[in-house]
């Protein structure tokens, strides 16, 4: 939702001459065995630029253990769980005693790997004092700003560790965060943890852009993901940018979105078309025919007016087109809210960036600020993660760490 | 999970003989017309015995008005609305004026029904004085008694109409909820909802019994929905059982039982497989070699013990094999309780039988009072439904009620 605009290429600190010189480092990742199944290994870890799954089970954990040894050793084991998983198979060995308990949970025996994916990141919290990790800490890291609007709550907010487990089923989604939450018995506990959905890819023959809970087209205007190049501008840590361990690694932001479906329901469809700046049914920029058509900012009315308002969704989050973000968002329902007696429900943003203060942030600032959707929209939830380059068969998730 | 014991014929009051002559009445429904569409109109409501499809959306709704005639006016329009999702039509005409709400919510366009159905029933709440409806209360309708054990919270439970929506796509299935509340606006508002899934048949292919969050198969004693005559014995009200309008129905009964994962995911798998009386991975009896051999209660090991113990789940939810149900549940899973930091997962057990006080209640009071799973499960949500017979094009969902 946010981002919706077509932003422009990020042009970065660096420029775009330096980056483009140094990419070509980070790939991407080898082809999948099965078209259900996507490597966990490769130079970069997978759910980031992978096409969107169906579903998204996204968990924060806090680490309890007092001990700096614990968590590389935790990293280790869901490693080897992670990628277990990956490939359809259970946790740990299953001919193991039965006088303990079972190593895996079950509920995901004889299904098909769904093209699982898990997307590991560190929070600013686990760089204060209390693991020596101070010194790590990458640059880019650092607790999201308060925006104007935030109505944060605290059970959907920050985390230690953030893992977005994405796949095409979501008990399997379900089944890879309840094993993780069971490995790191003892080291780390659940902080919070949303489940998200869009159409599932057999409900959209068309392979069309999905729809978010607004009611509009989401992702019309996101980078395109099997543009390496692209890729390494606006998702990838470069070389350039940062020490050692976060290259080849990215930032996930992690916004819980509440949409006030109702008070939406009962907007007028001019209204609605004009707080996004698109069409509904056809995705089209207003002044336009086709979804992909491009965005005329300066268009105006007979009247003189801006066709597309100057308060809309697309222009707001497009600013001056300098910057982009990867958005790899879901629509979320969790019942209603006691408080409100109305649907809990809304979207699940995750965004994928090089430097959220040099990409998220300055669009959401803009957001928060000045976008017509805000009337019909809160931000209840917020995280960022530092997310590890990816892993190596025999290496393990987050080593550089250590 | 309640009631996977392999349960015999039901042999209700009115006895086998006379209950078989009076079959053949609801012969079931006709065909659909795509893979993915399942027909509105027929003798008796879809979502029955219609095969599990992989996510449901249940919805329970409060009357806010105080004018009797509102409801029949309110049914009439969700039965226009609940027929046009199911062919995958969007709600009203699209060709509406732009200077109105739009009349469908918008996020299923371009989307396949997806096997969308709906199933409408109400709780003993409508017959209360409010509508003068109290003489057409079924005989068989009542709120259910307390059983030992229950820890029910009002926000998950009762609720003057119950829908169970169900779809191959959860963001069908949301968007048919959605639109029936707004649709309401005014009449009646959601008083809780749920979200539940199973492996998605894509995941699956092999059309095994799905899973529960306890790892364990879930389903394989379920009756044959195939078999016109047994449906009539176990699920649809035959006319020696009741007046007129619920011929032809159904009562579902609907439990949110949460599941404490953590405790189980602890527990060593003899002591699983001794809780349920079925082996894990197999799902077979204990004692027995394959998921549907007999469950032979009379086993007894060398030392002269029961091969399926006393309290075990498949012996106590079986009894004496007089009754049988028709579960119809799926596995949810909200995030975290924070009351207790952990999993607030589990499952939204929903059945279908012909009297809930001859079935459904003997059998939980049975598991309430000595199932062994009662260690790790605890009943949180609650009601039950009166769902009427089906209804034929031109007519609408519970006319028979006024």
């Amino acid at each position: 939702m946010a981002g919706v605009g077509g932003l422009g290429l990020l042009v970065g600190s660096a420029g775009v001459g330096s980056v483009l010189a140094e990419s070509g480092m980070w790939r991407g990742r080898t082809a999948p065995r099965s078209n259900e199944q996507i490597p966990f290994h490769g130079d970069v870890q997978a759910g980031i630029v992978t096409p969107s799954q169906n579903f998204v089970c996204f968990a924060a954990f806090d680490l309890i253990t007092t001990r700096a040894e614990d968590l590389p050793v935790l990293l280790r084991k869901w490693t080897d769980a992670a990628a277990r998983m990956t490939e359809g198979r259970p946790v740990g060995d299953e001919n193991s005693n039965p006088n303990l308990p079972p190593a895996d949970t079950g509920e995901a025996f004889g299904l098909s790997p769904s093209k699982l994916t898990f997307t590991f990141g560190v929070g600013p919290a686990l760089f204060d004092s209390r693991f020596g990790l101070a010194a790590k800490r990458p640059s880019a890291l650092g607790e999201l700003p308060r925006f104007p609007g935030d109505q944060l709550r605290a059970e959907w907010c920050g985390g230690d560790i953030g893992v977005q487990v994405c796949a095409d089923d979501l008990q399997v989604a379900f089944h890879a965060v309840r094993n993780l939450a069971r490995i790191a018995r003892g080291t780390a506990v659940l902080r919070w943890t949303q489940e998200g959905f869009q159409r599932t890819a057999a409900a959209s023959g068309s392979g069309d852009t999905p729809r978010n809970l607004l009611g509009f087209k989401d992702g019309t205007a996101n980078p395109d993901t099997k543009d390496a190049k692209l890729m390494n501008q606006v998702v990838w840590v470069q070389p350039s940018d940062e020490q050692g361990w976060m290259r080849g690694g990215s930032y996930m932001v992690v916004r819980r979105i509440r949409i006030r479906v109702e008070v939406w329901d009962r907007t007028h469809l001019n209204e609605q078309e004009a707080t996004f700046g698109r069409h509904r049914d056809s995705g089209a920029p207003l002044g336009a025919k086709s979804e992909f058509d491009p965005v005329q900012l300066d268009a105006k009315t007979a009247a003189g007016d801006p066709v597309i308002p100057v308060n809309a969704h697309v222009r707001i989050a497009r600013g001056d087109g300098s910057m982009q973000i990867l958005r790899r968002s879901y629509s979320y329902s969790s019942g209603i809210d006691r408080q409100t007696g109305q649907l809990d429900a809304g979207l699940l943003f995750i965004s994928y960036q090089r430097d959220p203060f040099k990409q998220f942030v300055p669009m959401q600032q803009r957001l928060a600020k000045m976008d017509a959707l805000n009337e019909y929209i809160s931000h209840v939830g917020s995280a960022v993660f530092a997310c590890f380059p990816g892993v190596q068969p025999g290496g393990y998730i987050g080593e550089g760490l250590f």
